[in-house]
């Protein structure tokens, strides 16, 4: 009696049927073959277990995940649709993305991309808005901006909601909170939310431009329910969610409260970076597909040139996830962490006017202020759609020498 | 004026207040001196950003994290308590296990164990029962046994159960679904829960034991809670959720879902391993403290011997996590994957008997078929329970020879 059937799961010319999902998977064999190793693979996230079985079901053939495509240390793996169950997110994962990270015959694993069928796609809702938060915004021909008031802990309710008041009085749409920041003593969340309110109601009837916030409601589920419902009080637009610390399980059901409350989700990837770099775990670019699946509006890619990893081919390869054709809308990419006005115009270079762009340290580091620092800013997105050069702008524009003047073309690392 | 601030976070000799949560990482700097490394550790994950500010608020001080120990390529990070709004675990994990592993300044970085204060546990329910589970289910002196219908998917929701009969014939307590299986067109989970139930009332009439299952209600948090709510109605012990692939946001609102129910949480960790292999990422020590510090009531910790990895040192650091003294109840530690009767004793030498032990594979693969697997793991236990060999034992235990001759003591990989 033989005591493994993992190759049963590998069919090289195999040809993937329209409802298939399919995985690209890179790979590292420990100690087995590339063969067994992909079917291993196919096996561990399917059907399949370490040994041969006594009795098996007649439909066991339609569950089994099949390997094809291996090539050098990549396979492809297509798995028949009858595996899953619409519209579960998590249980995508438990199955693509599970237990097959820890088999003792892989070094490494990487999944790199999937491919799901339209059949699937539509059990899930997508993006209430996506790139229509720019027209909800009334935004056009430069990217919507923001900034996390900085510190992004260690203000008051109080002098938080000011320091936005100054950062939208310098021409920014939105003011947002970082990913730690959710409700302490000190900026209880409730009242961050009501100060808020005042000083946007304020900016907006000062400059006559529609403003509005990113407010972090991550938590446990029923609370971001009860946060996403006061935030809908209060005549916002957007919930804030850190959407890998959170969960899939999480943001699926916020993704039902938050468009029934008419919410545009901000989604926050702290904690990617613990399985997307190098070359195991999986890729950010599958990430981005996955959660514009569950229909988050917006969700941040990199900036190639700013503070976090990730290179210029990886963002693009992100932004494409969110802006290829697929029975959803498309999703916004956003684009933060260490940009300054002086990189503002390689920010745009590279991902194009239709993003939102995050300006935070780089302008409440601006040597007159907040204000000053988002003034600063919006002269840089002028200057770049006006294709003049940031030196021959800030002749003029005085905000924008003064960014110069500290942080230059620096790319913060 | 100076551009960066990160050695502000730096006080190699602190000595961390009773309140703080402490963090040991270990880190591989890239173009920056070790002690900015840390320092840039401490200021992403608190109150830093990549430059210096113009307006600072008083509290900052008390919203700083503090590097310290700086060991070759370990330290210690001390975070205020003020910064961490109680009860709210995806907000603990968007600050020490967020953006940090992203930063270009590190080739890697890993979160290896975490010191949280008692004022913070406080605010966590943890464990319903923990290892309670064991005098709920009238275990003693032999760990709580179950198995998993293998294959692990394609059977119907009545094949399915009439496998669970045979499992529980054979002596184990608990039939377990697995991390991929939730609810498919041919095993929906509210066929499964019936049919499921009918079979367990037949087998504890017929044996006397208490019988039970861990059913997988993983799915978006609403459905989790309708799944958990049938349980609760047909009377069962557990739920069990993919806690890392439905994500903290979820399990935290299950825990209080499931702990009106009276449901033990078992947790599945499939995805772990994304995160927790090589020198990135977080340990599962880690991920095992959280998850009781939320409530869960039992989770793998893997196995040593089996197919899947994690040294000796490793699983005995996971253990620990669950079972030493803190304000909550310890946890139950289960140990699967690639188990058959020839490894049982290998995996009771290692881990005791107060464990949930699961052989799946290894019971239905049985030459003779699932009630003889069963059966045979059941004597493995005796057998190493009263200290005598497999091989002195199987003489007069026909099901355990018969295990024996198929995979005698293989250890798979």
């Amino acid at each position: 009696m033989s005591v493994d059937w993992y190759t049963d799961f590998v069919k090289n010319n195999y040809r993937p049927k329209a409802t298939d999902i399919v995985v690209e998977f890179h790979f590292q064999p420990a100690g087995v073959s590339t063969r067994e190793a992909a079917g291993r693979i196919a096996s561990e996230s399917s059907a399949g277990t370490w040994t041969t079985l006594t009795n098996m079901p007649k439909r066991v053939k339609s569950t089994m995940a099949t390997a094809f495509n291996i090539k050098k240390n990549y396979c492809k793996v297509a798995y028949p649709i009858g595996l899953w169950e619409k519209g579960n997110a998590p249980q995508l994962l438990s199955g693509i993305a599970g237990n097959i990270f820890g088999m003792k015959a892989l070094k490494t694993l990487r999944l790199v991309d999937v491919h799901l069928p339209k059949v699937y796609l539509r059990s899930y809702k997508g993006p209430k808005y996506g790139v229509g938060v720019l027209k909800r915004m009334k935004v056009r021909g430069r990217p919507l901006t923001g900034a996390v008031s900085k510190p992004k802990i260690g203000w008051s309710a109080a002098e938080h909601a000011k320091i936005g008041f100054e950062t939208w009085m310098g021409g920014f749409d939105l003011v947002k909170d970082d990913e730690n920041l959710t409700s302490t003593s000190f900026n209880r969340f409730e009242d961050r939310v009501r100060f808020l309110t005042k000083m946007r109601d304020k900016a907006e009837k000062v400059t006559g431009d529609k403003k509005s916030a990113l407010i972090n409601i991550t938590g446990p589920t029923h609370l971001m329910e009860k946060r996403a419902r006061m935030l809908h009080n209060y005549g916002w637009e957007y919930a804030m969610i850190d959407v890998v610390t959170c969960g899939t399980a999480a943001v699926q059901t916020m993704r039902n409260v938050c468009g029934d409350y008419n919410l545009a989700i901000h989604a926050h990837r702290a904690m990617h970076a613990s399985f997307d770099r190098g070359n195991h775990g999986m890729t950010m670019k599958f990430l981005a597909k996955l959660m514009r699946m569950i229909g988050v509006d917006q969700i941040h890619i990199g900036t190639v040139v700013g503070k976090l990893v990730g290179t210029k081919e990886e963002i693009l390869q992100n932004k494409e996830a969110l802006m290829e054709k697929t029975v959803h809308k498309q999703a916004l990419p956003v684009s933060s962490g260490g940009i300054h006005p002086g990189l503002v115009p390689d920010v745009l270079k590279i991902l194009g006017n239709d993003i939102c762009l995050l300006v935070s340290g780089g302008i409440h580091g601006h040597p007159k202020g907040t204000r000053a620092g988002a003034t600063a800013s919006m002269q840089a997105i002028e200057a770049h759609n006006k294709r003049v050069s940031l030196e021959e702008y800030s002749k003029n524009h005085k905000e924008l020498a003064q960014a110069l003047k500290k942080w230059g073309h620096l790319k913060p690392k």
